[in-house]
């Protein structure tokens, strides 16, 4: 199978080298021509446009937000046009439920298949072929792509055949995410005023009713204060959000703690923050607390570009 | 070893049952008779005062609040002045750190111990001898109760030698399982009136990042509107996130998602919904979504009493 | 002068009759064309589309919101083909920042000039020539209009050159008057459920430091529960605080009271209260406390349209 | 008329020397000697204890918290004990309802009379007799005590019988003043960001719709960025919004408006800012909108002691 990858960021990188290693043939687009070179070496295709990475039967798009979909898809890139007829386009990138639906559409009127396909999972899961994928679509289209699906994750999950419907599970689980951070960052500073050590509360929480994943990576990360290099920055996290309130607002559903949680977002971006990671808004909790300012340990370059969580 | 063992409702029936299952002599009380005369048949010893079931090397204590415990421990009960020297209180409700400071110091002052042990877990947890405890104090009568906790639990954490820590664990993690209630709440609303089927999108948690038990309890609660009878109502909810607050204002430690949470609950109360389960925060979010009041599956009688989550 | 009047809900129709009143020649249009020929009465020509009302110095909107007005003056309306060269659009209505920029703009380019003039006040205040106006716009084409706004209200100010800063203007200004509302609502729910006569805390707030239209205003809605016919209606003030909180964030300004207030709108939105006053906020305060649900003394029918505050 | 003055801070200071000058008898006490050291030259006598200023027909108790009144009334101040049958107590520091029922209570038992009278105005209003006085008890003591209150204040308003009711009108206003400074801040914050001059924007309020007394203090000290010397500092404005909502929820009375301002001044109680004045709650604003630290023009020392609003 043929297909096309565009977008390759800290995500994408590492979910078109899964694909190589799979034996699928990937023409890769990035607008950073050098990631896109950085995949030769695995065997990858380098096209010169979004268009000419269009021409299997498969596109998968990774990319950071709404308007990089939107100018490859729509715009400049000219992927609608370059793609062929029952050809898939999958768009594994988190956007908005708005252009999903726009997306959904768009494709059906050009004769082509829309499957939205976000993912949970970040970098290093992503490297390990352990994302989830949340993917929506006609059946057969969705079915099709079941083999890139399997390379790049450890589960796929079809919530329905409407493709928004993926969109919004994805939105609402990063809606979740991030009230685990907020609200262990809450908790974590009382521990740490109260002189509970909070290694010993998170352990407490991980091995009884909170033993998932979401406590331990994000329990994890407070505690050793790895909020550098982001392997989810806060400005994509104040998108989500943004993002999930926007379908919120457009379906009439208060969401007081997502309204709460944006605001944070929107706090750190706006004191300077936005190159951290978004577990890091624990570490506003505990600033707000009068706890002393963490030092950070920076293990590496700041993200940037499509990192998804 | 005999105990004795104070405040028997559905939490505490079940617990002094499995100690005496577990080959305890245990002596109870409750202030509704017929409660400790229920166990008779299990071979328990029914006192007639909080103090005549005080003869043994502890007193396990399961009440309601603050105010039971107070005055069972120092005030009616008498209980501080029937324990023999030497003895250990252990105090398993969830009560706030003041009291358990205040319990501390009483207790050490007259030559005694107190070992706060506070639990997760639902009634059907509690009779299933799976609950989780908490419990901190000294090392020596800690481990002198360990049997005991054996018998009632599946797993005992010890969090430090200061017993208020324990209590404080308890709340931080009672607050946490209120926050898991009411962001699943917001988002099954959203899911609902996006018409993504909202077991569709439990499921897709729980089977990745939110595999713990708290997703799948309360998911399965509010998808299935067992509201009554309340496994924990909503006003020893709303006590609860009262005490975390309270213990989070002494330590100048602002919690906002606390807050908001709080007053949730506090809504309930106020709008006589105090008999639900304080899953039912859920149903709050669905109505101030426009959502159909929904029809309680009523299965029972409402809950009284000490009833633990 | 001659100038268009585009929009006649209850705002707009007041004031098109304060203009005729001071002796401009006016020209008016409205979708539902019923509206327009109320206006017979008092002088006005009517119009049978946007463009034909175009042909003054000068045009007014006091359309509904963004959409209305993109759809008059850049859509089918066709009002920024028909204006004349040096004519000056007066847009009246409360209309985000991003549109005031782009009108902005596209009239600029058209060789027209663009004046923001929102108002403050109700239908009640409009009929009585009392608006406060703001306006903001190149200094010449301002003052021109001065006799345009002088016939409409009782004061105009001018924050600046640059049309967008009266719409940020004011949204500040509606959003303050929510938190007037909310946070009245708020209190007098605790003085009525602690016996203290609200009637008696109001007259202290505004015979004290609140001696401000804005409470007396509100509190006294509040108080007579007068939420029917809506002055401004629910729909409309949650659009404004979307507004609001869109410029905010597109200028990175967390407004966690703003968040807030917005989705109490909400919530009365999805509730199925759309049709009551924006100060029925109160209402739900009182609900929130278990306060029993008042009885609406509706005088009227329910508003509809380009409804100000 | 013989009176005691207990309390001197900035407030109280102000309040006995217009005892003073309007001929009153007036015997001092505070905790600092030098203070009511200070008042002889104004004709004052000076207590020992406080219960050597209980001999006349009223005592005025002007003090920080529950506690220094708990304290001075029933603790080891004696007052209860020294005052004399149907001599009135008044209490004109901001408490709680709590203790102003249990005060009514204790002073009606002990054959005296307590009429509760908290005040609103910063100690530039107390020092010009321009407070508004909140007075609340038996018709008769209150009558007795207006020359006092005509002597302190402007304008004394009278909600009901029972004194509580006063205290709890206080409490409210209180919060109504917080919730104007939180969100003029945040507007302002607004404001500066979108390049709108903050002054144009209070002046456009503050003479339309928001033309009372509350908006144009409180602007003016945010705009001029007097946050020292505290007229009212962080931790007693944290200390009124506890006590506001713990009536709110004795009575069952969501708040969320408050909650959310009580945590905003935890947070600058928690990061060190407990001694600038509460209208400092904007520069918050202001700092989470990512605007500049803003420099302080201290203009003396900070405050302490009895400081009121």
């Amino acid at each position: 199978m043929d297909v096309g990858f565009i977008g390759l960021g800290h995500m994408g990188q590492a979910m078109a080298r899964n694909l190589l290693k799979s034996g699928f043939k990937v023409t890769v687009w990035d607008r950073t021509r050098s990631r896109a070179e950085d995949l030769r070496e695995f065997g990858a295709m380098v096209a010169d446009t979004p268009a000419a990475a269009c021409s299997g039967e498969a596109v998968v798009t990774m990319l950071a937000d709404d308007r990089a979909v939107e100018d490859v898809i729509l715009g400049s890139g000219r992927v609608i046009r370059a793609l062929g007829d029952d050809a898939v386009h999958v768009s594994m990138s988190t956007i908005t439920v708005a252009l999903s639906e726009e997306l959904t559409e768009a494709h059906r009127a050009a004769g082509q298949h829309f499957v939205a396909a976000p993912v949970f999972g970040r970098p290093e899961a992503a490297a390990a072929a352990q994302l989830y994928i949340v993917a929506a679509g006609e059946p057969e289209p969705v079915d099709r792509c079941r083999p890139l699906f399997d390379a790049m994750g450890q589960k796929t999950f079809v919530p329905g055949g409407f493709p928004p419907a993926a969109n919004l599970v994805k939105l609402g689980g990063n809606f979740l995410i991030a009230s685990v951070i907020e609200c262990l960052g809450e908790a974590i500073a009382l521990m740490r005023k109260a002189d509970v050590p909070p290694h010993r509360f998170l352990e407490i929480l991980t091995e009884s009713l909170f033993s998932a994943p979401v406590y331990k990576t994000y329990g994890r990360l407070i505690l050793e204060e790895q909020y550098q290099p982001a392997g989810f920055s806060m400005p994509l996290a104040l998108k989500d959000l943004r993002s999930v309130l926007a379908a919120a607002e457009a379906k009439a559903v208060p969401m007081p703690v997502a309204s709460l949680i944006h605001d944070r977002f929107l706090t750190e971006v706006a004191r300077g923050n936005g190159d951290l990671d978004w577990s890091a808004l624990a570490r506003l909790a505990a600033e707000n607390a009068g706890l002393e300012p963490l030092t950070f340990k920076a293990t590496g370059s700041a993200t940037s570009g499509a990192d998804r969580d």
